[in-house]
Order: C-alpha cells, then structure tokens, then sequence
C-alpha cells in the first residue's frame, strides 16, 4: 500500500509493504537526490537488515557510510548527535544527500535531528522496524534529542522524503517490543476512528499471534490515520494534538519512573487508562467507553492498572509538558469510541483521581 | 517603514525605523504570543540598549530572562546553544514564549538556532544592531552554530516571528565594523537592482558619514530587496542563491585566512572582487562592470586587493561550501549591475585566475 502525506512542497510517501526495505534504493533514486547517503541504525537491526539495505542502496548507484548508534534511548544525546555530523562531513555529505534512519523511534529522532540541522536540512528517509515506529514516530517529522531534565526537549519539525513501512520487520521483534507498539494503534482508533477500533477489536487474537495478513492491514490502516492527521496539521498547532491522547498522562507516568520500568507503549497504555477514566469523571464519557479501551489494551497485553505512584512527580512532569502553554497543559480526552475533544484547565484534583484510579494490580 | 515578507503562515514583518526598539513589546504583545521571553544578547550590546528593551518587554506584560552570550563568533558553538536551552527551560519557557536576539549576527544565528530546536520550535524575535545584521543576516530565518570543520554548519531553518531594524544603532558602531555590513548592501545592488546600486552610488559620501535619512532610507532598501528574494524562495534552493554574490569566493577567503584577519564584510568586498573579475575572465560582464564594483566598494573604505593567498586553501575551503552539490558549487555572477546568472562547472584555473586578479596591494 502507498500512502500520501499531502503538505505541499513537503510532500512524501509511506510505503507499507512486506519485504520493501529491498527496494530503498530504486525509490530513493526517483526522487531525484544527490549520490551520497548516510545509513544511521543500531548494532542489532544492522546485523538484520543492514546487509539488503546498504545492497539495494549501493545498486542504484548511492555511495553510502554507515552510522552504528547506541542502543535505545541512549542514541538521542547531543553527543550522538555530534558524532552523526561529523560522520556526515567525513562522508562528504551536502544538502542534496539524505540520511536514512534504520531502526525504531530513536534511531528516527535521532537520525531526523542529525538530518535537519547539518547544513540546515538534508533530505530524510526513514525505514522504521518497530511497530511503534511503523505507525506513529516515523511519518509526521518530528525529530529530537533528549535533555538531562527533558525527554525530546531539543529538536526540529523535520518532514522525510520517503518512508517505508517494511511489515516483516516486525516478525523479528520481541514480544515486548511488538505489544508496546500497539498501544499507538489503539490510540488511533479510539481518537480518529471507531471503524478502525472495531477492527482491531475483532483481529486482537490474530494481531496478537502476529498474522501476516493482519498485521499488514494492521499498520496500513494506522499509518492512513497518523497521515491524515499530520495533513492537516503539520506542526502540532492544533489537531495534532490529538495524537497526544495518552500521552499527556502516559509521558509523565514515563518520566516520574525514570524511563526504567516501563516502555513507552506501556506508559502509553497506563495513560490511556488514566485518560480514560479521567473523562469519566468529568463527565465527558461513560463508563462502558472506558471499560471497552481498557478491554482491548488488556487483549493486546498491554498494562492498564500499575503500582500506586506518587500523583506530585507526574503533576511536576506534566508541567513541563513542551504542549503546555504559560504552564497550563491542554487534555486530549475521548468522549466516545471515534471522538475526541480537547480540555483545558483539567485540576490536579481530577489527575490524581484518575491516577488512583489505575492503581492497583 | 514596515517591510512585509509574504511567506504564508509564517510571513512576518520588518520594522525599519530610528528608536523602533522601544516599541518591541507592545509589537511582540500584538502578535498574540505566551508571557515568558528570554533576551539573549551580548554584553556591550546589552549595556547599551538592554535596559529599552527589557523596559519596553515589561511593560507590555512579558516575564523576560536574560542570557548574555560570548562576544563574536564565540557565541556560535554547540556548548553556548546547551547553555541556552538550559537558560530557556529555567525561565520556563514554552512553544507560545518567544525567544529575542539583540546584537549582531552572531547572536541572531546562535538565538536562532536555540529557538528553532527548543521544544521543537518557538516564536522568534531579531532586534539586530549591526548594518550586516539588519540588512542581511536577521530576516530569512537562516540560523545556525560552527563545527570546528565548517562555520555555519549545524543550523535550521527558522523564520522570525518579527524583526525590528533600530536604524539608531548603527550611531554607536566602531567604523570598520559599520563599512563591513556596507558589503551586504553593495551586493544587494550588483545582483538585485541597479537604480539601488545608483543610489547607493550617489550617496556613498552621505553613507560614509553616516548621515541619518541617507542609512535609514539604504538600510530599508536592503531590507526591501532581501525579503522579496526570501519571499521567492523560502529554502535556498534556487533564487536564494543570488544572495550568495561574492560569497562563494569570499566564505572560501574567509576560511582559508582562519576567519580572523578579516571581518565577513571586507571577505565578502574580496569576493565580490574576485567573482567580477571572474565574470569578465568567462566572458559574461564587461571590464567597466568589474570596475563599478570595485569602485563602489572602495569608496565605502573596503577592500577590493588583498596579500597573494594559496589558491589551493580556497579551492579547498569551497569544496565544503553548503551550496555544493555531490561535491560541485553553483557560482553567482553579475553579467551587468542589477542582473545575475547561476553558473556551474566553474574550472579551478578560472578561480585561480580570479584570485590573482585581486593579488597584490
């Protein structure tokens, strides 16, 4: 499946297709690009892929270096960042050669940062292999590195040329990683689409014993969504915002933990409960609408209750949300199903109650 | 004057008026950004205007942090950007704060860039005080830090949210740094528009005397002829280009003599020097054309002869130039004052023979 991120000059693809990684260097040769690439990607997704990827590059006539980053969240360091430009000007790099990024979401944050500020911006071309990464860090630009106080406090919106989706990635990943991943598809379902919602709801079995066709339609049907959504709103001024159901919540649970004990997609799960429960008690939803997304988080083996946490760490780290505006942070919460609704001025008093309200396993 | 640059969602305007820096806050409020602010500036600009503009800020309702910068380029590294986003997240800036960059270029570029990658981006303000700066550097939204390799190498694009020209500063310049930013103007004519560089012509002895309606009325030219080629082509990619003039040679002089010996302005002088003799060498402008230039350069006490310097540290340093393609750089020449052609394939010898041209004084 070929999907089209419309954003004018900025315009890209995203490619969804089993095995695609193969075809990196015909596609980028369309494009019309200069001869020299970079390949940024991790030690162990490079011993996977590396060796089709840097072939299909190479037959298509791109003289590539390649950039082996730190595993994980470790990547996403100015240090790292440092060492990619170097990497770039030893290369002989300029603005007319891409950066690839080959792997999960830091790979791409930090790959996409190290590709919009060497020499203002290179072209960028990401080749995600997480699910997380597949459909929802990926496509939509935006790139960063982390901060000693702040995860992603320095970055750029930063668009790719090309994205390809290569589904059979996800075969290889652990099954952590895999149901992490799920949780951004969950997401998107219960703020963008209910259609899509019942759909996973009705493949949770299938999707959770990685069938290849499901998988497929999985990802495709989650890309489509974050696509339209970075349409419309290129650089998160408003509807974008949508795309932080979860997270809001998700994020600072992430930071009051130290980034340790959970995934994102963990945190990301917790927060939709959290969410969830918090739009309950505003009166915004119904009960039956929380148990349903608490119900497909669990199917999809991801956490929906945690142990009690101190509700002063995730308010302090909420406040340093970057949606926050004057020190107030903006909720994104879901009335029903396929809906959602922004909130401001949600007070401390409701967050802690929804914290109490996962708590507990 | 009110200069408007038409960039949709992201146009903005140039404030070109003596004293205009007393109205910045009430201009900032009108834009309809969040209350906190950080001033980065450095410290002899501060001491001379710091207190008007933190004045002017407060009174319209704005928290504003100060961070004073190295002197000069000094401002321009990666450690004084870290210093900067750890001086924004203390302030407790924001997406909707705005971050202010008072002085010169360097500031410009170094503010510029934190802004750009703070939060993934905030409002941007340039209040420049150099003639380089106001007619040249602070609107376009070029922004960047050094690498120990290449100047200007690690930056994005980030486009002001308002810029504000206080044509008063320029009083309080030291002489070779007020002829220095005269360059920038000189170039605006030869490639941009022949009635300015008659203007400019006419009025050289005014301009070197500094005689207030003459620089006000350049300065807003320069300004005019910038924003309508930044209005064109956002991203450099092909117009913005002509602003390059005399900076291909003269980026590549500056590198090779270690960016000490000359300011940018005098470099860019020499390589307005050196692409005019190239233009005659290829046979595109004729000798009185080349002498125009010379003319007009010299009589605004800049250089147009420097010492014999090794060609082949200048060959060298254009290879790195950010404008070269797979390792070829576009040249821009002036074929008659007021028009530019975009070159390519220029031979070494040809530049070798431009640099002997300007040999010798």
């Amino acid at each position: 499946v070929n999907i089209s991120v419309t954003l004018g000059a900025r315009s890209y693809t995203i490619v969804v297709e089993r095995g695609a990684l193969g075809s990196v260097g015909t596609r980028l040769r369309a494009l019309g690009v200069g001869s020299r690439a970079a390949l940024f990607t991790d030690p162990e997704i490079f011993r996977l892929y590396g060796a089709s990827v840097i072939e299909s590059l190479t037959h298509a006539g791109f003289a590539v270096a390649t950039v082996e980053l730190p595993g994980g969240e470790a990547a996403k360091t100015l240090a790292v960042a440092a060492d990619g430009w170097n990497a770039c000007l030893a290369a002989g790099l300029d603005r007319s050669s891409t950066v690839l990024a080959l792997g999960g979401g830091a790979v791409g944050d930090l790959a996409g940062f190290v590709s919009a500020t060497y020499m203002r911006g290179t072209n960028f071309v990401q080749l995600p292999t997480t699910v997380l990464a597949q459909v929802d860090a990926s496509s939509g630009g935006k790139t960063a590195v982390d901060h000693p106080k702040a995860k992603n406090l320095i970055g750029a919106f930063h668009q790719p040329r090309l994205v390809i989706v290569d589904t059979a990635t996800t075969d290889t990943l652990p099954a952590r990683e895999y149901r992490s991943g799920l949780a951004e598809v969950v997401k998107h379902g219960i703020v963008l689409e209910a259609a899509y919602f019942d759909d996973v709801e009705a493949s949770s079995d299938a999707l959770v014993a990685r069938d290849a066709a499901t998988v497929d339609r999985v990802i495709a049907g989650s890309c489509r969504l974050k696509a339209s959504v970075v349409e419309r709103d290129e650089r998160e001024s408003e509807l974008r915002m949508v795309l932080n159901y979860g997270h809001t919540i998700g994020h600072a649970i992430e930071a009051a933990t130290g980034f340790r004990q959970l995934t994102h997609g963990e945190a990301v799960a917790l927060g939709i409960s959290a969410e969830a429960a918090l739009a309950v008690r505003l009166g915004l939803a119904s009960a039956a609408t929380r148990e349903r997304q608490e119900r497909l988080l669990a199917r999809l083996g991801l956490p929906t209750r945690m142990a009690a946490i101190d509700p002063a760490l995730v308010l302090d780290a909420m406040a340093r949300d970057k949606k926050s505006r004057d020190g107030r942070v903006p909720f994104v919460l879901a009335p029903e199903i396929g809906r959602f609704t922004v909130v401001d001025g949600v007070a401390a008093d409701d967050v802690r109650a929804a914290l109490a309200a996962i708590s507990g396993r």
